[in-house]
């Protein structure tokens, strides 16, 4: 049977239009996603190798077991090594190699989490031995820390190393079931070695608390587990996330490892036993920063996917009463809609900017602290608590909200948007837990603030103290003085309007931060419990809104954009400034902040949110027709999505239908299940009814 | 290696200590559940039945294919049947038992929908034919409306059914690849007929929209596709969900069926082909309100199973600062956890009470619809818009809250509540798009509204008018009279506080939904873009608000519950309005409801949102102690549950163990991938390391 196609003439054109609509100039804006054309050419270069080599072919992987997406991931892992030797790429290439293909694998635990820790903190003896063997991924390491007992208390993990100095060797023992180290990347199948986070007990059985040890798991030889070692995987994930990467589980029972192992940067045991204490035990948090800033571009663009693909979805799906051209409406016009897209959009673009932020001032810390100077770790400390519960949070909210924003079409694996949240779910969880975190937040503001007033919160304090503010706290400035009042708002129809007014957005989100942070310290002692969230979203929402500011007095001095470029991202930045004070508006007036001079009045409204909720809508409005610029501007390929709602040319249908092909379940007209289920139960009913229907005798 | 169960015993021990510790007696409130002991002996004995049937096994099906999960699902639909028939079931016997699999199955697509559609629009004579067989599955059904392009517009749809007069035939065609059925479950592979949304074209070309006919799809003798339909899986589906349900696209190229397939109690055309109209059009409704009002009664029963299982763990689960007794603290003694699951087990019991009082008025209007009266469709549909909305957003919230509070084991797929979201989520889409839903629900209440205020919104309403008020609309009546005020709260630390006081918080609701509707009306011709939400929310938990006050006065009266029983639930229901009031913040502030006579002091708080917050976390904590007895009341089996974390005995991570064991990738020690990936990836690491080492000559 043919297939009429007149649904892809019409779903190109509609791409068509919305492109030539578009006043954005892409390639401008796609250099300030990836700050300069460098980035981006490297980025394309990269994109042409893989895509079309068979061994990143996606077309399967839908349909694979676990232990074949495992055996495809690695297969991947190992292809990148050979492109990266055949081809000479870079450092930088392959790490944006790797970056580039959609799936969480097992090297990555390699990378982020054994190859820093190792060489932060192993001694330069054990550098020396093994440092090049892991730059070149000679061993495969990864990182033991949680335990199937334990997680973010590392002081209760159970896992033991006691010295034994008369053969000068660590024991390695895991005393309990609970003890199982679990969940630890690559540790199922693929690693050789691994850092163990194991309490350490010295003769006489002294407790040092957790330390960190050098552990071979398995032969080099044979890859078989080494004698004393049981590990595995720990089975699926949910949503089938993380699908290729190998989450182990592994018990020690009794393994000894020679005394050069023990990771002795900050700490050591002496050959006779004796403990000398690690120096700077906070330059171990390091890491820890280095992962959380690389969250925040995760996050950012991990929300760009779900945006570009829900965007192209909503431009051509056609759906309700019909428009001026005689067909229904594209989706993307009804307010309903676009008013849950752009904003989704917006933050993609904060977050991509901010996280690359927030990177740079890693490397400055870094480097500082390189040369002992840690300044800079305890602000850092406080950036990044809040931000990677607010990057965490947001993102899956906001993927999860452009999936349903395709309606049914949304809830095929085809839509590709599912495996993004799969995939990135589990951040609300690693690398500190969010509802902890929100305390550490909470912690880190009011030291700030106590900084400020005296551990009484009554000080005065001197000027010299507030010109000090660090950009974490910077909010807290409107403390300082009685005379500092919150702004008097104009809510007008037009761009006089407070809520059209990035600073005045600005300053209600520090205000809130600042009476927030004030409202914790007086209810320190009896807290309700939904405070450290307010607190530590508040906090970070400041944070964030005075460094989008940044970004939007940024866009003026940004030579490569045009007068026109920069009116349109200073709008999508506006709208971020304007629904993240949407949804502030419970603290916003309970702490009787939304000061309006002239309420918005229709009829006889009474509702003096409407002002704000009147500006968002009419901003988004305006940023309809730019919205495919901007997501063709954040550069994906059609093989980076991998969605048939996302495709760049529009061709939805067609590529579901083509998708739809290749279910194995219509390889066979007639399933396996009809001739064991089926045919029996359609006997069985027609035997029933049959009795029904013949007169009983 | 042996294992030492250490934790085991320790588990075991906490989850004994909670029972102990639990006031309310489990069986008379499973009884209330259950809506009496009849109820809940049935389910007991089908328990027993079907889990210790291996048909039922849970065990492999984590890491089956989906064709694999699909061939399952029918093997376990044709074995309900065979146990009907072998062990004398009752209709509600085999009812609960489909619904005691945890798994959407395509014969729920026979039974919900195919079947309901033919007997309430079928003619006398098609009946007849075929009532019989449908009943006793002698075919298997599905029905065909939702396409390719086209989906809850259903006039758009683009199938036509032509009729022919000279063979007194229609002619079934898909002119489009857009007009191809898609997502219809059981069409895939199973159904052998189906019910097709066409667009009745009469000779002439005449167009009379979308219309039903039957038409058999597949050959009752070799299952195969009849000529001229082209049907398949559609692929799968996000996060895995559905995986056993053959969700099917078909093409129709010029499928002639008899005249007499065509659904003509409502709507006929002659032999001569002239339309005859439908008399009561909207009788063809009501099935759509029995799957909606169907809806709360499963949201409710999924956000139980998620609440089980999450507070289960909650209770063995140790975590942080050591407590009393030396071991860390039982997470459940968190605030900052406790108040997020309570709050979700209050919702389980409100919804499933809820969805029990909603199906018995869909009885009694079924019942009146049958004979001729209409009058209470009209207020069902009022109720189940938004109560859809309400019941199936909030529920995937609150799993996906539940899954996330167990922190990083709440991602193993063994938590088992990740498979609850993902067969659950499609709800937020289908049966009425929860968007479009909001917009139905606000039509309902300007209806209302102007019902009473005249169509300018302006005529002063009779006292008549104002007493004929019905329970959807309920809320309006504060708007009848200048002379209604809010409630002046108390806001104090005990009993006395309106915050503990349903009624007043039942009248925050409502005052709220007649504030929003008021506001509404005021704005409808130039609307925020949130307000849809708002006033559809708002008149919806100003409904729920109402019935859980019933709830309440229920307890009083319910003979089967002991005073303290009575107490426990009462503050359960109390939390739930609590909850739903602090959700509300940002509406009641807006609209000056917060009228508090003496806000709660602490140190210098400015928050007045803040005695609310304290009731809810008092209440939450008085809470605790009945937890486990409230969640075992709730009458899961571990057999249901099929979760490592929300075992009976609470020997969680014994069953995570036991379960990671069963993983594939275990099957081998050294995985295939070693050989292809792994090793010549370490070869090369080695040589790489190696020539670095070596000194260049």
């Amino acid at each position: 049977m043919a297939l009429e196609n007149d649904a892809t003439a019409q779903n190109h054109l509609d791409m068509m239009n919305a492109r030539k609509a578009t006043s954005i100039d892409v390639l401008n804006v796609k250099h300030l996603v990836y700050n300069g054309g460098e980035e981006w050419q490297r980025k394309e270069k990269l994109i042409r190798t893989i895509s079309e080599d068979p061994v990143f072919d996606k077309s399967k992987r839908d349909w694979m077991t676990r232990t074949e997406k495992f055996t495809r991931g690695l297969r991947m892992i190992n292809r990148i090594h050979e492109l990266e030797q055949s081809l000479g790429w870079s450092k930088q290439d392959t790490a944006m190699a790797f970056s580039l293909l959609d799936e969480p694998l097992p090297i990555s635990l390699h990378t982020t989490a054994f190859e820093p820790v190792f060489l932060l903190q192993a001694s330069q003896k054990l550098l020396d031995k093994y440092a090049d063997l892991i730059a070149a991924r000679g061993i495969l390491g990864c990182y033991l820390q949680t335990e199937l007992g334990h997680g973010s208390n590392v002081s209760a993990l159970e896992t033991t190393a006691t010295y034994i100095p008369e053969t000068k060797e660590f024991d390695i023992h895991s005393p309990t079931l609970t003890s199982s180290k679990w969940w630890i990347g690559a540790l199922g199948k693929t690693a050789t070695h691994g850092v163990v986070q194991a309490k350490l007990l010295l003769p006489g059985g002294e407790d040092k608390g957790p330390h960190l040890f050098f552990v071979q798991l398995r032969s080099l030889e044979t890859h078989q587990l080494l004698p004393g070692i049981i590990a595995g995987d720990i089975g699926p994930k949910s949503f089938n996330g993380f699908a290729a990467t190998d989450n182990g589980f592994a018990r020690f029972e009794h393994v000894r490892i020679p005394k050069e192992q023990m990771l002795s940067k900050f700490a050591q045991v002496t050959d006779a036993g004796e403990y000398i204490q690690p120096p700077h035990a906070k330059l171990s948090y390091g890491g820890m920063l280095y992962i959380r800033s690389g969250m925040v571009t995760t996050a950012g663009w991990a929300i760009a996917k779900a945006a570009v693909v829900s965007i192209r979805y909503a431009i051509v799906r056609r759906q309700g009463g019909k428009g001026p051209d005689g067909l229904e409406k594209q989706v993307i016009s009804y307010p309903s809609l676009h008013v849950r897209l752009l904003p989704i959009l917006a933050r993609a673009y904060v977050f991509i900017s901010l996280g690359r932020a927030l990177s740079q001032s890693f490397q400055v810390m870094a480097q500082r602290l390189s040369g002992g100077d840690a300044s800079l770790l305890a602000e850092l400390h406080a950036m990044t608590s809040g931000l990677k519960v607010l990057c965490t949070t947001t993102s899956v909210q906001d993927i999860e909200d452009a999936r349903r924003s395709m309606g049914g079409h949304g809830y095929s694996a085809f839509s590709g948007v599912g495996r993004i949240y799969a995939d990135l779910i589990p951040s609300v969880t690693y690398e500190g837990e969010n509802f902890v975190l929100d305390q550490q937040a909470v912690r880190a503001a009011l030291k700030a603030f106590h900084g400020l007033f005296g551990s009484e919160g009554k000080t005065r304090p001197s000027s010299e103290t507030v010109a000090k503010l660090t950009a974490s706290s910077y909010y807290l400035r409107f403390l300082c003085s009685p005379r500092n009042e919150p702004p008097i708002l104009k809510d007008t129809d037009n761009s006089d309007s407070s809520w059209n007014k990035p600073e005045t957005l600005i300053l209600l989100l520090e205000w809130r931060a600042a009476l927030l942070v004030h409202e914790i310290a007086q209810a320190a002692h009896d807290p309700d419990l939904t405070i450290y969230q307010r607190v530590s979203k508040g906090s970070t929402e400041a944070f964030v809104g005075r460094r989008v500011g940044e970004m939007i007095n940024g866009l003026r001095t940004n030579l490569g954009l045009k007068a026109n470029d920069v009116a349109v991202l200073s709008r999508l930045y506006l709208l971020y400034l304007q629904t993240t004070v949407e949804s502030a508006l419970a603290d916003l007036l309970s702490f009787g902040l939304l000061r309006i001079e002239n309420p918005s009045r229709v009829g006889a409204s009474r509702d003096p949110t409407r002002g704000l909720r009147m500006a968002v809508a009419r901003n988004c409005l305006g940023l309809v027709p730019e919205a495919i610029g901007l997501t063709d501007a954040l550069g994906f390929s059609d093989w980076e999505l991998d969605s048939a709602l996302g495709v760049h040319d529009g061709n939805v249908y067609q590529a579901l239908w083509d998708k739809a092909r290749s279910e194995p379940l219509n390889d066979k007209e007639v399933p396996d299940a009809y001739e064991e289920s089926i045919k029996p139960m359609l006997a069985r009913g027609r035997m029933i009814a049959e009795r029904k229907r013949r007169p009983k005798l």
